[in-house]
């Protein structure tokens, strides 16, 4: 079991990581300075969890009593900010492990409300609001409609959701092992596939004299 | 006792599914997708109770512990996803519907924090909160200026204080169960009122070379 | 050390109350009504130290417990909306005001995380979101990218952030009563430097296809 848990230290870091990239990514689209890059960051990589934390109200969030996280956030942002001026991470690469980190989060999102008791549905809300509440507050913050509510992000959420249900459903028959690799992988699964062949959720047709439309 | 918890339970259902529909209605005019829309119905009918329950720090959000909310929240978003692509709600019957569950969070929020042991303007806050922070999170999250900051929304926020201010004066001569319906009928009013003659709190002038006026 | 506790108190009031009205003036710029003012004020003036307390999980969030200063951020919002529509704070006095609130805040929060037993870098990020957070929500809510971000705003969280790291070296060495007046001073100076002499932090180049250039 030690590896496990070494393992999912890792995954923690990488996530937090490939966050933090989204975030510097999206600060300098809107010409931030390294502070409001720094934020952005943490509010990416660091937010969503922090919104489950603080749902479930089990004392502090995770990375105030765990700083290992948030040191690795500002390291990866300050690093970011400097080469993401001439560097762009190539964009499949950059899918691919945001998949994964995203994933990676639902689940262990769902695992933490399981450990707290509540009920398997909102256990997967918790993991989904862990994989996607950052993003929403980033691009909230960045004032621009989530992109994770939008058609053209490939079953963003969907593959969260999907990631917690498998796990809620594979716990029981398989034991938290095997069920936590194997909704980690079809949710990546789900989520590349989606993007490969442009799958989306249904949405509601934007009207013509819809603001958006100027843009 | 037993007929006023069932009509309490029943009000919580009723309320939440009114918020969901506007979060509903709020996401189609954006063009979200069928997750957007589910976020949005969960944020405008959640989000009130789950900022007022993190502020007073007293351990999970209410829908985290008791879910039927959730799941009707859930329920109703997916059905009106579908359902108002072709239809839409009457407009004075969702203003009445909307008025009723507002008053109603706004004295149940008031409530809850006496029950906490907090001062009573302190807890007319924590109601006002749980009546309006749904809408202006689903505002926020689309990119809009709350509503219920503007002029032209008739003694919305001011209905729910105003709810909150009566239990907590009639709380204590007449009594906890009387006080409630005193309450939420005469802010139900209020706001009726307010609609039907277009009453506003005064406002700031919009200076003429604002962005707003472009709009 | 009565007098330290009086002088702190007044501290307090007068920091929400210097947030608060920058709150109103945000408010105005978008002509919102009465109830949007006084939630500009209430979120730009306790936004901070809520979001820190709710991070840090330490039961309620301060103002619900001990809710003077919320008396005092209602009073100076009520008075502020009549006020401002003929008079504006002279802005060198309002900036060195807002300078004073902005790292008493930082200092106050750096020792808030302190006193819970987190790491001295964690205490600092409390400091920092306890003097900045207000202002993020405060911009967020009225759909505009916080001000804090932006290159042109010199200094702000930087100041902050000086305090608090200022206040975690010297707390050990010198003991909490020298440290605290050290370190406010010394990050009140480094904020009017930089708006005195327009120090700024590097920032990322605004691309040209970019939406704010049509602003």
């Amino acid at each position: 079991m030690l590896e496990v848990a070494m393992l999912s230290t890792f995954l923690d870091h990488f996530g937090v990581s490939v966050s933090a990239l989204s975030g510097v990514l999206a600060a300098r689209e809107k010409g931030l300075d390294l502070f409001g890059v720094l934020v952005l960051a943490v509010v990416t990589a660091l937010g969503g969890g922090s919104v489950r934390d603080m749902l479930a109200g089990d004392g502090a969030v995770a990375w105030l009593l765990a700083p290992g996280i948030f040191y690795t956030v500002c390291t990866v942002a300050l690093v970011a900010f400097f080469i993401c001026r001439w560097w762009e991470p190539p964009q499949t690469l950059f899918q691919v492990a945001d998949a994964l980190a995203l994933c990676f989060f639902a689940v262990a999102g769902t695992r933490k409300g399981m450990g707290l008791g509540f009920a398997p549905p909102v256990c997967i809300a918790l993991g989904v609001i862990t994989g996607v509440a950052g993003g929403i507050l980033r691009d909230t913050l960045l004032g621009r409609v989530p992109l994770v509510f939008q058609k053209h992000t490939y079953f963003y959420a969907t593959a969260a959701f999907f990631g917690g249900l498998i796990y809620t459903l594979l716990r029981g028959p398989l034991g938290d092992h095997l069920a936590i690799w194997i909704s980690i992988s079809s949710a990546i699964l789900l989520r590349l596939g989606a993007i490969r062949y442009r799958i989306s959720l249904p949405s509601f047709t934007l009207k013509s004299n819809n603001d958006e439309s100027l843009g």
